[in-house]
Formats: C-alpha cells, structure tokens, sequence
C-alpha cells in the first residue's frame, strides 16, 4: 500500500549520518527515554509517562507538563520504532512494548486518548480546538503507531489508534450529527494520512481531508469556539486566524503565514494527499507555497520560521540572524513537506532543501554529545546579549538539556533515525 | 538666583538653527495649537485643552485620551514661553495666557491639578503613581509655569503651580501626617528643580530631594501600592522596578537601566540638585551613569533606549539599526541631562554629546516642513518590514503627523526653542 520505501529494506552506511545514528540510538534515545520518566536531574521535568499511568489509573497523582506533553511520549515512540530497524535492541523494543501497553490504558472506553482531559479536565474534552491540542497528540501518537507497526510489526499501539480515530472520525464531519472542527495545531492530517497509508482505509484519508479541507472555510471558527466556553488555556487570540492558517482555504493561501511549524505540518499532509488523490489543485497549492516559502522566508541554514513572536513567518526577505527563531521542528517539518513533494514529482530541489536542512537547521538543534538541544537556531549569538537583552531571550547561546516545552528533542530523534 | 543664562538675553544667530526655530515657531507651535484644540483633520484626536475645559466646567463631555494628556499642554506652552522670546507675537501670547485661564480654571480648590482624575475618577486621586502620571503632568506644567513667567513676567501659571507644589509638599514626605510616594514616571523632580530656581524657595528644592532618595529606599514600594487598590490603569507590572529605576536607590545605580526616559528625566533632576547643593555623592552617581550610558549604550545618532520592549535601554553595546527605539523625547532627555552636567563641570564632553544629539536624533524626529513626527528615529528602514513585520510594527517608515500618545512633537517644540 503504501508508496515509500519500506522501512525495513533501507540501510544507511554513510560515515557521517551513520555516526549521527549511532548517536541516535546509543544516546538520545535512552537518555530521553529517562527524561520521559523524569530520571534526569538538572533538566525540566517531564512526567510524560506517569501522566499516561496516572490517566490509566496505574498511579495516583496529577497531571503535569504542557497540555500537549503526551505528543513526547508519541514522538519517542516513533523514534525507537525507527531505531529498533538500524540497529534491534530486545530490550529497548521490550521496554518500548511496556510503554504502548501504559499508552492502551490510559484509553478510554469511547477511544478517546488524551492524559491531560482525562486526568484534570474531563468536562471539557473537545471544546478548546484553538488551544489545546488533543488532535496533534492524536496525530503524533498515530505516526508512532504506524512507525511502530512498520517497524516491528506489532499492531497494538496502532489497534489503540485506530480506535482514536474512529472516536474522531464519529464526531468531526460534515455529516448528521457530527460537528464542524479544525485543529489548532495541524498534525491529526498527518497521522491520518500514515494510518491511510498503513491500512489502507479510505475512512482515514477522508478525515484528513475533511480537516484539511475545512480549514479556513469559516475564518470565524475559533472565535465562535472561544464564545461558547468560559474558559481559556493559554490565552491564545481566536481573532489571530493567520497564527494557525485558518484564515483561507487550503486552495486559496499563498504565502507562507503565521507559526511556522503548523504551517509545514499542514503543508505536509495537504501534498501527501495530493499526491494520493491525484489532486491537481491541492499540489498546485502546495506548489505556491512552497515556492514563497523557499525563495522569500527560508534562511540559508533550511531554518523557517524568522519571528520568536507567534514563532512565525515574518514578510518575505526578513531573515535575521540574531532575532532568528528557526525552531528545528519547523526544518523537520520543511524536510517533512519536501519528502512529499518529491513523491510526486522527482525535482532536484525538494532533495535540494531537504539536504541544506538536514546537515544546518535540523542538527544544529542537538549537541555532539545527544544530551543538549536547542529549540532555536541562531546564526548569531552575541555573548551578554543572545538569551538575556530584551527581544532576544528566546536566542539560548548555549544548548539546554531539556525544555518545558519539549517538542524538539523528540522530533529530533524521529528524524534523524 | 537661576545660574542658567537668562532667557531673555540670548539670541541664536546660525544659519541652521534659525531656521529650525524660524519653523517652530511658525509652523510647528502654531500647527499644535490647532492639534490640541482639535482642529486638524486626518491626525489622533487630541482634546487635551477641551480635557481642561470639561475639567474647569467650562464645558461639559467626557475627559479623552492618555492619562497622561495634560502634558502635551504643559509642553506647548513651555515651546510658546521660549519661541515669544525669539519672536514676540501679542496674538499667540494672548492666546497662551487664555489657555494658562482655563489651565487655573481647572485648578481644584486644594490646587490638586490634572483633568483625567477631576474629570473621570476623583476618588481615585495619588492612588496609583505607578500608572497614573499625576506627579509627571506636574512636573511638565511647573517647567512651563518657569519658562512662561520667564520669557514673559507673567506669574499666572507659576502660581497655580505653586500651589498645585504645595498641596503635593502637604502629601508626600517623611514628616508626621504624610505619606511616602515616588513618581512612576519621573519628571516632578525637575519641575520642582525649576520652581526652586526660579523662585528660590527651598521647599521645592527639598521636595525633590525628597522624591530623589525615596526612591529606590524601598524597592517593594509600588508592589505595595498596588496591593492597597482594586483597580489598576494600564496594567504594568510593579515587580518590574528596573523599569522605572526604582530598584536601587539613586546612589547605587550604576547602569543606564529601564525605560529611558523615565532615566534620563531623573539623572536631569539629580545633576541639578548636585549642582544646587553640591552634593559630591549625587553628583559622582551622575557620572557613573552617564559614562554607562555614553559609552555604553548609545547610538551614533545620540539616541538612547535601543529596544521597543518597555522602551528601554538594552545590554551594553546592543543598538540595533533595525529594530532600534531611540525615542526622540529620550534624546531630548539626554540633552537635558548633558546640560546640567556642564553647568558644574565645563568639559567638552556634554556639549559634543548635545551636540550630537540635537544634530541626529533629535531633529530627526521632526520633518523639514514642521507636521510630521518621529517618535522613534530608526537609523535602518526596511520597506515592507519596518512598521510592518512582527517585531519592527514600532518602526513607522515615514513620520506620521500626530499620536495617540503624543509625548515627542511637544517636547521638539520645547527643546528646539
């Protein structure tokens, strides 16, 4: 079924990206594993994996960490799937069955799988697309279910997702007594589009298409959201339609806008589908905003991205190099989308992108020795300034161990390997 | 008693600055006239004299714009009091004294003066100086009660403000029955300074003193005040001490820190008590930041506050073109500052930095044809980044002819005459 290459077949022997491998798996991944179960002292505390236990009734305690801390534990997971084919470690794939099987519990009875609702909010499960996340942890614990079962060939955590998606599939659509819903955060189109892949249902592809395909219908949504709760997450501003590319349809965008790493996160599924569906005007989308995104908003380095403020695009040629954000998820993300596209169409360019990214913008963000990482990757660092002077405190001039917001050393690994 | 040059004897004959002055008071003054009594079309609406007005119950409606709107016409008509000198004009003259009428008018009968709290929230009065601006608006109205009564004889205004010193001598101080206060925004401290000059009461000099070591004493101060009410105006933070310099005392300051003109107004007020009482110990505080902020952190231009983010100067050596902030009113300051540090000590230094300042970052905040300001003087503008993208919105490429917040064209018009 499905167009890539089989995981399996594929061996790397490259002096330098085999080493990065070994890297990978000897070091990142065990010491993030300890991370996940907060075993390392000195760095943020993650609680990951006791806030699965703990929504699975396995342990007593409260949940901890970003509303979206599950999606650690998910990318985690696909990076051992990955690591578990370069280099098969019984151990490592018994530990990582033991955590699919913590991951199983904490489902509930109707499929849905979130610790944070399920723990400290449970009256307000899907009511706060705009901020809280539950579709992107859902996508990213459907990538690690697909990687899992493509890599060993154990369908448990992929059995527990298709159930999620049945569950979300059953409330969002345009169908009688569905609801309208998009993802604040794209992700779930991913995931979608894998499991498609992986099963081969058709159901799974239609749901990505569903939320792609809403998106910007109703330039409102958020702000209709926000209106019928009394309650806030973050404090986002649903008006900010732009931040999260809800502001037009998919067909209709044409410059890169708003939080970079949403942006190729949509951009990645909307050319996977594509290219599936053999969908003309979708790719042509893709097409334009890959272009803008290429020669007006891309560093030399493969960083997008160039704004801490909404993490976001900024106008087209505004690339500093001491302000820069450049969050590694974002490259990932730009080599995500450029994989796409290449299935399509065989074009030096997107391998082009994917190369520059892979050896600057992407492994920047991880030390030599796997243990520190950066979220943003400046090209300037001035000592007394970067990380301390007003508007650029974002700008770390040296790689921190682990982040409250942890989103990049995972998806570190699940590149990488 | 004033050991500055009188007013009224000197004359400006250069080329340059005559014709800079030829322009203030021809077009500029009367152009902000016409702004402040609302009579120009297609800039921010003003209603500053009207405040006073309604203030007076001279007329009826609602008090408009910032809290701190009776200093744009305290500033006027100090630049008035200095261009009658350059160029007598009965009718602009008459005009200013009606205006200093309706200014008495609105004088409360303990002399509390300031429309935004007569009109609007009486009971909230000298509640909230972190925000407030009370003792700011003082302070600009006392300078121009000086330089009227100066380039005029006429001490109309200086009384009010007499008495508006005395009622705020009868709150603040140490003494049995008053309480402790120090302004959120500093600027009282030189009107007191010029009131002391001019009418060689010692009073007012010690009232600035006053105001001068309280600050700092207790850097919790504003923590504390804010504490005692339930409502709060613009929403700043009081922990945030650096900010308004009230985290040390005067004596211990050794770095240029915080919104930069709230600093340079205060070092003005010290240099010149130092001066007037040969404080060493004030002086030698004067100096230290001085050195920080000349050598350290400012721009080729004179400019000084090299970051937007709380208006404020940066770390050492951080002075963006780009993203620069280099308010004209804080080059105004500097100026100010310069000039007192001459009057004790005649080294070459604080003229060349006037010098520099006037030349640069101060007249560019002004266009050649007198209507158009500058509130930031950018030395890089990016067209379609600057005033446009995340981060550089502050940066307007091309002067707009009013603001909202309009401290930087008054404050022109007084430094230029």
């Amino acid at each position: 079924m499905a167009k890539d290459m089989e995981l399996t077949k594929v061996t790397i022997k490259d002096a330098f990206w085999t080493t990065m491998q070994q890297l990978v798996t000897d070091v990142v991944i065990p010491f993030q594993e300890r991370v996940l179960n907060d075993e390392v002292e000195g760095v943020e505390k993650s609680h990951a994996i006791d806030n699965f236990r703990i929504a699975a009734g396995l342990k007593e305690g409260e949940f901890y960490g970003m509303v979206f801390q599950d999606s650690d534990v998910a990318k985690w997971l696909e990076g051992v799937a990955y690591a578990l084919v370069i280099k098969p470690d019984a151990q490592l794939e018994a530990r990582a069955d033991a955590m699919i099987e913590i991951v199983a519990a904490a489902q509930q009875e109707d499929g849905y799988l979130n610790t944070y609702f399920t723990i400290k909010e449970p009256e307000h499960r899907w009511q706060n697309l705009l901020e809280c996340h539950e579709l992107y942890c859902a996508g990213h614990m459907m990538e690690a279910a697909v990687a899992y079962y493509e890599a060993t060939g154990k369908d448990r955590l992929l059995q527990v997702m298709e159930r999620m998606a049945e569950h979300i599939i059953a409330r969002f659509g345009e169908e009688e007594g569905k609801v309208a819903g998009i993802p604040g955060h794209q992700e779930i189109e991913i995931g979608l589009m894998r499991m498609y892949h992986a099963t081969g249902k058709e159901a799974y592809k239609k749901m990505a298409r569903y939320f792609l395909e809403e998106r910007g219908k109703n330039p409102a949504f958020f702000e209709e959201e926000a209106a019928k709760r009394d309650w806030k997450h973050f404090g986002m501003i649903p008006e900010d339609t732009k931040y999260n590319q809800s502001h037009a349809r998919v067909y209709e965008q044409e410059e890169a806008v708003g939080h970079s790493v949403r942006a190729v996160y949509m951009y990645t599924a909307m050319a996977d589908l594509a290219d599936a569906d053999k969908d003309k005007a979708l790719y042509d989308a893709c097409k334009r905003l890959w272009d803008n995104m290429i020669q007006k908003k891309m560093y030399i380095t493969g960083g997008i991205g160039a704004t801490h403020i909404g993490e976001s695009f900024s106008v087209a040629y505004e690339l500093p190099n001491d302000t820069v954000y450049a969050e590694t998820c974002a490259s990932i993300g730009l080599v995500f989308f450029a994989k796409q596209l290449l299935k399509t169409e065989k074009k030096g360019v997107y391998a082009d992108v994917m190369e520059r990214a892979l050896y600057n913008g992407i492994i920047s963000g991880m030390q030599r020795d796997g243990k520190r990482f950066f979220y943003v990757n400046p090209l300037e660092v001035n000592p007394g300034t970067s990380g301390v002077a007003a508007g650029y405190e974002h700008v770390v001039p040296e790689r921190p161990g682990w982040y409250t917001c942890a989103c990049c050393p995972p998806n570190l690994v699940r590149m990488v390997t």
